[in-house]
């Protein structure tokens, strides 16, 4: 007998009758938001946006007409001159971007190339008002994993339709196979000696965007 | 008896027995290509190429990578200096157009603001190598009708997977209901006097780059 038969068999033998039976998962959890927290789609967005704002993101609300001038403006204001973005990024949430180059990520772009651009501009695939967390999944317009960990400034336009009210609810418009990047305000770590430190895994920075119906 | 009624009450009168029976439509057409015009899936992307330069258009294969550079030098040689683009184009089909000022298209764009334009770049849905045809559908990075109807010039992106053999291929991937825009060319019309005249419905010019898988 080798090694393995015997250890999968002890396995075998600890599991005794329950063998091959699902185990029974409690989901005693809420799954949509109580109506004491938010009654209409307008709640649930109004939600988003204070959570959004008590992780110490910046977010604010634009038409989508404003949505080009808007980033424009928001990356004058951090006197950005660089910028990267996902390829498939619309054209027009950069069609305003005078003075401000920006690059188009390809497979091929370094991390010391995102390192030292002043920022990037992504869009999302779903958000969470209950928690303020934005959820990237490497779909249209948020590009691979690196753009949205590696920049120190994260620019994220996230559309209101986009807004869900809990987590299973985000859960279920997801595909778990897809990579999935879960960013709840700007990075901090306190691995370290319990020292809240800016930045560690992610952008220091986060501003959201988001874009009324 | 209202005049309605009479004219319904002929018309079903002249059915007689056939009322309410589907018509047979003979359906003896081709609906793929045959092994001498295409074996393979490289036959068809060579035969759509081989038939969009019959038609007088200018039509260039690029890999991925190089779409970009290569949109940036076709509008370059044009000397293009103000194009439109549908809002939604991907970012990175522009990331290389430096000098070129894109406006990017919105509901209130005018008519004289297309037509001033020095061209425009947009995608397509489906194009079938038959016949030498580009479809529109005014989905993805394709934007409303008038884009590809009034500017004088049309850069349109064809990616090798979107290229079908047939007409009747082509129809099955489109919605109907779609608003759909079949392009075979640079516009000509012989409306008048049997005169040809070029850019008379659309573009007078038409390039097409085909993105190899």
């Amino acid at each position: 007998m080798s090694s393995r038969e015997e250890v999968l068999g002890r396995v075998r033998g600890a599991l005794g009758a329950a063998r091959g039976t699902a185990a029974a998962v409690p989901r005693l959890y809420r799954r949509r938001l109580g109506a004491e927290e938010a009654e209409t789609r307008a709640d649930v967005v109004a939600l988003f946006t204070e959570r959004v704002a008590d992780l110490r993101a910046t977010v604010r609300h634009v038409s989508a007409d404003e949505l080009g001038t808007t980033i424009a403006a928001a990356l004058w204001g951090r006197e950005a001159k660089r910028i990267v973005v996902p390829a498939d990024l619309p054209y027009g949430w950069l069609a305003e971007l005078e003075g401000v180059r920006a690059l188009a990520d390809s497979a091929v772009t370094d991390a010391a190339t995102l390192d030292a651009v002043d920022g990037v501009v992504t869009g999302c695939a779903v958000a969470i008002a209950q928690t303020g967390t934005i959820v990237l999944d490497g779909g249209r317009a948020q590009g691979r994993r690196a753009l949205s960990v590696v920049p120190d400034h994260h620019l994220c336009v996230v559309h209101a339709d986009q807004i869900v009210g809990t987590v299973p609810e985000a859960v279920a418009r997801l595909d778990p196979y897809r990579p999935l990047t879960w960013i709840s305000g700007p990075s901090v770590t306190t691995a370290v000696e319990q020292a809240r430190v800016p930045g560690g895994n992610g952008p220091r920075s986060l501003e959201v965007l988001v874009v009324d119906e």
